[in-house]
C-alpha cells in the first residue's frame, strides 16, 4: 500500500474507533474560540482550514480509551493541546516566513504579521483558560511546564540558526522540546486522567515523547524531500533558513574536508539552485537512510512502551500510529 | 511640583509601603523564569531593562493591603500579572516595529521578530505556569478570561487600524480590553486573595478599569505629544501607524468638512512632516484639554470606588495613584 494511501486508512480506523469523541473536541475546541468580534471570527475560519491531522487529540484520546475508557476532560484536554499545536503553527508561520501551510495561505501571508501574533496568543490564552474549567490546577500546571519547554525548543532552534556545526545530540534536544514534549503531555494527560498508576502515566509520556521525536525526523526528511502539491506546505524552508536537521548534519559529519566546505557554502547561500545540489548531494550520500533508520528505531522504542497496556483497539492504533510515523507522506 | 517629580515621589512612598513586597516578586518572577539556556537568559536580562513602573504588581499589592494585608498569593499573583504585561509588551513591540523601549532597544530591533514572537510565548506560558502553582483553578481561570480579552481588544485595534473615522465608543472599547481589562484584574485578583466580599471585589476590579482607561487616555497624548528623551520610548507611532486616538478622535469630530478633509489627507501620509503639521493642528484645537478632561473624569471616578475602604496608607496610595495616571510625563 502506498503512503499516502496507509495515512488514509488509519485515518479510517482512527474515525471509527473515537469519530463521536473527536466530534466532541471539535465542539469544545469552537465554543472555546467563539468570538463576537467578526475580524477574529474570519482569522479563526481561515485557521481551521490548516489544521491537518489532529494527531494532539488523537494521543489524548487513544491513550484514555486504552487506560480505561474517555472522560468528558479528555475531550476538554483534547482542544487545549489543539489550541496549543494551531498556536505554536500559527507563531512557526511567521518565524519561517511560510506562505501556505495545507494548501492555504498562512495568517502572515494572508493578514499581516501583527495579526498572526496576536491571534497565535489568543489561542494560547484560550487554550489555558479552557484548562482551568477542569477541576485541580493538575493539567493547568502540566501544560504550564510543557509549554515553557516548548518555547525554550523554539528559541534554542533560533539560537542555532546558522550553527553549520550542530551536533547530533544538540539537535535532538531541540526537537525535544519542539516537538516530542507537546506529544508527551497528550499522552500523559490521556492516562492520568483515566486514573492510570504513575508506571503507566509514565510509559505512556514516553511513547508520546518517542513518537513525536519520529513524527519530527520524518517532518524534516519531508522539508529536504517532499513534494509540496502532496504536503500542501512550503517546504525547503529549513535550507533556506540554515536549520540544521538531521540529514544534513550527517552529510556533514561523513564528508571529508572538500566535500564538507563546499557543502558549508551552499548551506551559506540559500537559493533554489543551492537547494537542489543539496537535495542531489543527500540522495547520493546515506543520510536519508541513515535518518530513516533512526526514526524507525525510535519508533520501535515508542511501541515497546506500550507493551504492558491490555490489547485493545485503541492500543493497536497507538502501535500503528508509531508504524506511520515514519511513514508520511504529509 | 513638576510631574516627573510627583511621579518620583509616589514612587518613593510606594517603596516605603510595600518595598519588600516588591523585592519578594521580583524573586518570585526571576526563579520561575531562570532558564538552563543562556540564549534566554540573554534576552530575560535584555527584557529587564526595560520593564517599567511595575504598575500592575503596585495594584495586586496595594489592593491587597488596603483590603486585609499582602500574602504570599499576592506575591505569586504579581509577578504573573507582570509577566503577562511584559509579554504584551514585547509583542506588542513588533506590532509597532517600536526601536526603543524605555531607552533600550525592543527585542526585535536587538535580535529579531522571531525571538521577540518566542520570548513573549515563554513569557505567557511561564505567567499561566506560575498561576497554577496556587491552590485551585480560580485565578487560571481569571488570568484566562481577561488575558482572551487582551488579545481580542489588541485584535480590534489592529483591524481598526487605518480606519480614521472610529468613533470614540469604538475607542473606549479597544481600549477596555487591551489596557484596562488587566489593571481591572490586578484589583480584583488584589482584593479576592484577601478574602474580601464581592462587593468589595467587584469596586476595586472597577476601580482597576477606570485607573487603566485613564492611564491609555495619557499614554496615547504622550505619544502625540511627548518627549522622547523623557519618555525613553518611540513616540508617534500611533500616527504612524494609523492607530486613532481620543484626541485625534475629537479633532476630527470638530472639525468643518474642509478642515477633516485635510486632516484625513495628512493621516494618509505619515511621516515627521505630516506629523508635526497634525501636532500643530491639534495644538490650535481642544482635542488635547478635551482628552485631559476625560481622563480626569474617568480618574475621579476610579477614586470614588475607594469610598468604601477603610482608611490606611495603602488606600492614600490608590488614591494618589488615580491622580498621578493623567498627569504623567514618561
Amino acid at each position: 500500500m502506498d503512503k499516502k494511501l496507509a495515512g488514509i486508512k488509519l485515518h479510517e480506523r482512527v474515525g471509527q474507533l473515537i469519530g463521536s469523541d473527536l466530534a466532541e473536541v471539535e465542539k469544545v475546541f469552537q465554543e472555546e474560540l467563539a468570538s463576537k468580534n467578526p475580524y477574529v471570527n474570519d482569522v479563526y475560519t481561515h485557521v481551521s482550514r490548516f489544521r491537518g491531522k489532529r494527531l494532539r487529540p488523537i494521543l489524548v484520546l487513544l491513550t484514555a480509551e486504552a487506560t480505561g475508557g474517555i472522560r468528558s476532560s479528555h475531550h476538554v484536554l483534547s482542544a487545549v493541546v489543539e489550541m496549543i499545536h494551531t498556536a505554536t503553527l500559527v507563531h512557526d508561520d511567521i518565524l519561517d516566513e511560510a506562505e501556505t501551510r495545507r494548501h492555504v495561505a498562512t495568517v502572515n501571508s494572508r493578514w499581516n504579521n501583527e495579526t498572526s501574533v496576536l491571534f497565535g496568543d489568543f489561542l494560547f490564552t484560550h487554550a489555558f483558560h479552557l484548562a482551568s474549567s477542569l477541576e485541580t490546577t493538575y493539567a493547568c500546571r502540566l501544560i504550564g511546564e510543557a509549554t515553557n519547554l516548548v518555547c525554550e525548543g523554539e528559541l534554542s532552534q533560533i539560537r542555532e540558526r546558522g550553527n553549520l556545526e550542530l551536533s547530533e545530540e544538540a539537535y535532538f534536544q531541540i526537537i525535544d522540546g519542539k516537538t516530542a514534549e507537546l506529544c508527551a503531555l497528550c499522552c500523559h494527560l490521556g492516562a492520568y486522567y483515566t486514573d492510570s498508576d504513575q508506571e503507566t502515566v509514565n510509559q505512556l509520556s514516553q511513547f508520546g515523547r518517542l513518537l513525536g521525536t519520529a513524527f519530527q525526523i520524518a517532518d524534516d526528511l519531508l522539508d529536504l524531500q517532499g513534494d509540496e502539491k502532496e504536503t500542501g506546505k512550503s517546504l525547503g524552508t529549513d535550507l533556506e533558513k540554515q536549520k540544521m536537521t538531521l540529514p544534513l548534519i550527517r552529510l556533514l559529519s561523513q564528508s571529508d574536508d572538500e566535500s564538507s566546505s563546499r557543502i558549508l557554502k551552499l548551506l551559506n547561500q540559500p537559493s533554489p539552485e543551492t537547494r537542489t545540489e543539496i537535495q542531489k548531494l543527500i540522495s547520493e550520500s546515506d543520510a536519508v537512510e541513515y535518518s530513516m533508520k533512526k526514526a524507525l528505531e525510535i519508533a520501535a522504542q515508542a511501541r515497546t512502551c506500550l507493551n504492558s497496556l491490555n490489547p485493545s483497539p485503541a492500543k493497536q492504533l497507538l502501535e500503528d500510529l508509531s508504524d506511520f510515523a515514519t511513514q508520511r507522506s504529509s
